[in-house]
């Protein structure tokens, strides 16, 4: 199984400390040494790291420890290879052009049989069922809408495509074009959301602390989505199977 | 004017010395200081590092003159902002995937009142006429074949798109999608091709020499493309008003 980390905040914050800790799984406290990747939005463009070595042991990994790069959408995630083999193509998170704006996508748990028709506007370019699922993903967004919609309509577009992926096995995903995130849980992820009084965490994968109060105003607002809780002194809440849930502006939204 | 840099290999090779060069000319030798970027080829993947700041300056920069990613197709670009606002979005190179292959594309020069319509596969995401241009490109490549094609056959089709766009402006622009680099120069863009016996070379914008005999094989070969010579000791060829040129392993493809 891989594993995912999603952010998304209402004013650019830093991911730094929870990636000190993901990437620790990548290799050292847990074995998804198959590569891994991370996309940060930036305005609308994307920065896109990806790298087909262990996240623990990665130079680029070490460039996003050391280097705080600012975004209001973060999307990484650690590969354990089960389907296609160790190869920089097969890393997510994926990136797709729709409608004049970056799509990034990130997958963990397995399709099985999964080989739906792809008409041809979005292909794989390698051999991961997580990426044949984006391409129909996108295939069927552009499908649905003309131009990019309000994230409430996506919402609703995304809860009817959703299941038919999820059907065919695991479909734990995040997603983000700039403007929201979205998380499906079919079995593990879970979300925090800081807000002020911000308190102060500690790591669970590294003996790693940080008061948030001490790098935030109170008017900032984070959450944080991962497979399972990367600190060990807040309360993360689990998604229930089958939630497709909504970050904007570092909140939860209403379903 | 922005500057360009690509480098078409027959096995995978570090670009580390000419990006070392190249990367002065963002800010410090030259003055495009509004972003810069650069993609590398691995088997079908790509990583791509783009930065809104100056390459001279850039800690992701750094990181690339550092860790040697070996790629046999990498292109990349230093921006001097002429249309569009600097930001992420804006910078070179732009990636797309068709046909399941991605595709890498970088412009230096200014396309006038270059407002082509654009169907709606392939749109920009930034406001640059180059990802305009670029989109384009793609959209008319999709016509024009059902799958990706032999390297001469997208040649050709190439050589038919390009004076269209270039009629627009000054079009000098490197194309990959990890199966060759092609080059088209409105007004400016040079190659060398380094091969056996190697010798050594010295950077025009750095005092850094490398002598490539020690850091070879017989068999190795490596074209490299840029605006202007990248050193100061080597023979680069000038390309011709309107030439559209193929690398392919290392080699210039006969016309």
């Amino acid at each position: 199984m891989c594993q995912l980390l999603g952010m998304n905040c209402n004013t650019p914050t830093d991911v730094s400390f929870s990636f000190a800790g993901f990437a620790q799984r990548g290799g050292r406290t847990d074995h998804h040494a198959d590569g891994w990747g991370i996309a940060f939005f930036e305005g609308r463009g994307v920065r896109l790291f990806v790298d087909s070595s262990a996240a623990s042991d990665s130079p680029v990994a070490e460039l996003i420890r050391r280097y705080p790069i600012k975004s209001r959408h973060v999307i990484s995630h650690i590969r354990k290879a089960t389907v296609g083999e160790v190869a920089l193509e097969n890393c997510h998170p994926f990136v797709r052009e729709l409608w004049g704006r970056y799509w990034v996508f990130a997958h963990n748990g397995d399709l099985k049989d999964y080989a739906v028709r792809l008409h041809g506007q979005f292909r794989p370019v390698g051999s991961t069922d997580s990426e044949h699922a984006f391409c129909w993903l996108m295939q069927e967004l552009a499908k649905a809408h003309a131009s990019v919609p309000p994230v409430d309509e996506l919402t609703r577009t995304l809860a009817e495509l959703v299941p038919q992926i999820a059907r065919h096995g695991t479909f734990n995903m995040l997603l983000s074009n700039g403007q929201a995130l979205w998380a499906h849980a079919s079995t593990k992820l879970c979300y925090v959301v800081r807000r002020h009084p911000f308190t102060s965490a500690r790591l669970a994968d590294e003996d790693l602390s940080v008061n948030f109060a001490e790098c935030t105003t109170p008017d900032d607002r984070v959450a944080v989505v991962a497979t399972t809780p990367l600190t060990c002194d807040e309360h993360w809440t689990l998604f229930e199977a089958g939630a497709l849930k909504v970050f904007q502006d570092g909140a939860l939204l209403a379903p």
